[in-house]
C-alpha cells in the first residue's frame, strides 16, 4: 500500500424525504444568504425546488434562485454566478441538481470568496484556492460524485478547454440524497451515471501498483454492485433498492476510497473530456465510447491486472491464457456499456469521423499540444492518444 | 437500503514518516498549546514520543505530555488529565497510542471545553457534548478504530461500569498512520487488534436489515482482508503491506462505512465490555470470547444471513442445509480466533465460573438490572445474556 491522505469531510443525509433537512443544515454550516443554483426545469416541474423554498422560507432564510445550469458547465456562467451571489450578499452556495450544477457552484463559491481574481485562474493552476464560501448539496443525479468529491469540472467555451481541478475547498459541506428524487430521470442520464459512477472507479482500478487489497476489495464490490443495480434501474427507474445503492456508490467511487493506496490514471476520463469539450457529448457517453479503445490499447501494459478484474468483477473462468482473459473481459464490460444504451464508439456517437486530420487535432488537444502526458497504468503521449482515438473511431 | 447519515471528517495522513507531519496538523486545526498523551512506555522506548516532541519544538508549539493511561481507560484519569490540561493551558489534545489513550484524550477534549460539567455525566447520558476541543492522533495499534470514530469507551472505577459514548464531537480532526509504528507490538495484543477490527464489522453486518448490497461488499471485502492479513501479521509483525491493510481496515472498519443503511447489533461488544470491567481483560479477548457463544445463540433468528456470511467471506460451499452451514462459519470463525492465540471461552481467560450466581451477576449488570434490552439481530434480555455468558463458559 503506497502513502496516502484522505479526507472526505463532507456529511451524508441518506434516505427519503431528507431535502426536508436542507436549511437545517445550511443553518449548521454558518449559511444565512443563500444562492440556489439548478440547471434545466426538471427540478421546477418535480415540485421540488418548490419544497426548498419552503423550506428555506420556514426557517426564515433569504435565498436567490439561480437556474439554467448546463452540462458541460460554462465557466461564462460561473462567473455571471458569482456577480449575481455577490449582489445578493450570498454567504453559502445551494447547488440542487447533478454534477454540473454542484461544480457550478463549487467554482462560484470560490469566486465570492476571490473577486479579485479570475476563476479559470484556478482551473489552469496560475492560482490556489486558499479560501472559498461553504457549499451544500440536494442531489438529484446519482453519477458525478461531485457532492463529496474535491473535485469541479468546467467548460471554458471560449477556449474549447474543458478542465477538471482538484482540492480541498471543492467539498461540500453536505450532501442531501434522496434516491426517490432520481425516478424521474430519463434513461439516458440514469445510464450516463452508471457508466460515470463505473468509471470513476475503474480510472483508479487500473494501476500498476501492487499489493493494495482492501481498496481493490472496494472497488470490485462496489462495480458488481453497480453492473447489477444499473441493470435493474434501467427496466425500472423507480426501483428505490437500485438507486440507493446507485446514489451511495456515486458517491464512493469518487470521495477517493476506491483508489486509495495506488496510483491512479484517468487517462480515459482525459480522453473524454476532449471529446465532450468538441462535440458537447454527455460525459458519460464520453466515457463509454473512450473506455474500451483505451482499454484494448493499454491492456498489454500488465495483463494480470484485467485478469483480476475478469474473474472477482465478470466472474470469468480462468482458463491460463492472460491476453484472452483480458480481452474478454473488455469485451464483456463494453457489452454491458451496450446493453444500457450507451455509445462504445465514434459511430454511435454519430461523428463517425472520416478526416484523420480530426483525430490527430483530438489528441493535439488532449496533450495539451504535446505538452503533457496523461495517464499512469501506460502513460500516454500524443501519438498514443491518437491511435486510441483511432481505435474508438469505428 | 435504510436511511442513514455518515459523517467521517477525519483527515488521514497514512505511509512512513507520516509523524513527521503531526506539528503542521496541529497548526492547520488551531492547535497553539498541545496536551501530549501516551499510555505505556512503548512509545518512549521505541523513541516516537522524541521524535513528536523534537516535531513540536521545531514549530515552537508549546506542549505538556501526561503519560499512564492504561487499557480499559479510567474515568479518574481522564478526569485528572482534564486539571492538567487546563492549568497548562492547552487548546489541543494529542494522543500518541491506540484506542485507550485516543478516548482518553477525547474525554480530556470534553472536559476541558466544560469544566463545569463532571465528564461521567456524557457517558451516562445525563448531558449532551456541545462542545469540545480539537484532539488529533498519532496511532500506534490497529484495532480500535477510535482515530477516526465518533465512539469513546471510559471506564468508571467507583462503580465498574465500562460504557461507550457516540458523538460527532469526538471524531479527531486528523489521524497519522504509520504502520512501521506498529511492528513492535507484543503479538498479543496485534492479535488483539485483529479481533477487535473482525468485531467492528461483525457487531454491523450481522442484521435483520435485507438490501443492502455496497455496504455489505465492503464489510466481506474487509473481513477476508483482515482474516488473511491477520494470519501473515502474526507470523511476522514487520510486514509492512499486511500492517498497513489492517491498519487502514481498522479505521474503516469502525468511521461507520461498513454498517451504513442497516440495523447494526453489538450485542457481542456489549457482552465484552462487562467481562473487561469485570475481570479486567483485554477488550480484543473479550470479544473473541463472546463472540462465538453469542453466534451460536443467535444464528437461528436468521440462518440465511450466517450462509451469506459462509459463502462470502470463508468460501464454505453451499450444501443446502442452513443451519449446518451458519455453525460450521462460526467454528471457522472460533477456530480462527484460536489461531491467532486468542482466547474463545472463559476457561481460555483462566476465569473458568464455578459459580452459577456470577454468571447472573454478569447479565444482570450488562441489562442495567433487567433495565434495557442490547442488540437487534436478535434482542436480548436479561436471561438471553445469562445464557449467552453461560454458553461461553467452559
Amino acid at each position: 500500500m503506497q502513502s496516502f491522505e484522505y479526507y472526505s469531510p463532507t456529511e451524508v443525509i441518506f434516505g427519503k424525504n431528507t431535502e426536508e433537512k436542507t436549511a437545517d443544515k445550511i443553518k449548521k454550516y454558518g449559511g444565512t444568504r443563500v444562492l440556489v443554483l439548478y440547471g434545466g426545469g426538471s427540478v421546477v416541474k418535480s415540485g421540488l425546488l418548490e419544497r426548498i423554498e419552503q423550506n428555506l422560507k420556514k426557517e426564515n432564510i433569504p435565498y436567490k434562485i439561480l437556474g439554467g445550469v448546463r452540462p458541460n458547465p460554462h465557466l461564462g456562467f460561473a462567473k455571471s454566478g458569482v456577480e449575481q451571489a455577490i449582489s445578493f450578499g450570498a454567504d453559502f452556495i445551494l447547488a440542487v441538481g447533478g454534477g454540473s450544477v454542484i461544480d457550478t457552484a463549487k467554482g462560484i463559491a470560490h469566486g465570492v470568496a476571490n473577486p479579485d481574481t479570475d476563476i479559470w485562474d484556478f482551473w489552469i493552476e496560475e492560482k490556489q484556492v486558499e479560501k472559498s464560501l461553504p457549499v451544500g448539496v440536494v442531489l438529484t443525479i446519482s453519477a458525478a460524485g461531485s457532492e463529496t468529491s474535491d473535485s469541479a469540472v468546467l467548460h471554458n467555451e471560449d477556449t474549447g478547454a474543458k478542465i477538471g481541478m482538484t482540492t480541498d475547498f471543492n467539498r461540500p459541506r453536505f450532501a442531501i440524497m434522496n434516491p426517490e428524487l432520481t425516478f424521474t430521470l430519463p434513461k439516458f442520464q440514469v445510464a450516463c451515471g452508471i457508466v460515470d459512477i463505473m468509471m470513476h472507479t475503474l480510472d483508479r482500478y487500473f494501476t500498476l501498483t501492487e499489493n493494495n487489497q482492501i481498496t481493490d476489495e472496494i472497488a470490485e464490490g462496489l462495480l458488481r454492485v453497480v453492473i447489477e443495480n444499473g441493470r435493474i434501474a434501467m427496466e425500472n427507474p423507480s426501483d428505490y433498492n437500485a438507486m440507493s445503492e446507485l446514489m451511495w456508490c456515486g458517491s464512493i467511487s469518487h470521495n477517493g476510497l476506491t483508489g486509495l493506496g495506488a496510483a491512479t490514471d484517468f487517462a480515459p476520463h482525459q480522453l473524454g473530456h476532449e471529446l465532450s469539450g468538441k462535440f458537447d457529448i454527455a460525459h458519460g457517453a464520453s466515457l463509454s465510447v473512450m473506455w474500451g479503445a483505451w482499454a484494448k490499447y493499454c491492456y498489454n501494459e500488465k495483463p494480470k491486472r484485467f485478469v483480476r478484474f475478469a474473474e472477482k468483477v465478470w466472474n470469468i473462468e480462468n482458463n491460463g491464457i492472460d491476453d484472452e482473459i483480458a480481452i474478454t473481459a473488455i469485451d464483456k464490460t463494453t457489452s454491458y456499456f451496450k446493453s444500457i444504451d450507451m455509445p462504445i464508439c465514434f459511430t454511435d456517437l454519430g461523428i463517425g469521423i472520416q478526416n484523420d486530420e480530426m483525430l490527430r487535432e483530438l489528441a493535439r488537444r488532449c496533450s495539451f499540444f504535446g505538452k503533457r502526458t496523461i495517464g499512469q497504468f501506460k502513460v500516454l503521449n500524443e501519438e498514443d492518444m491518437y491511435q486510441i482515438y483511432k481505435l474508438a473511431n469505428i
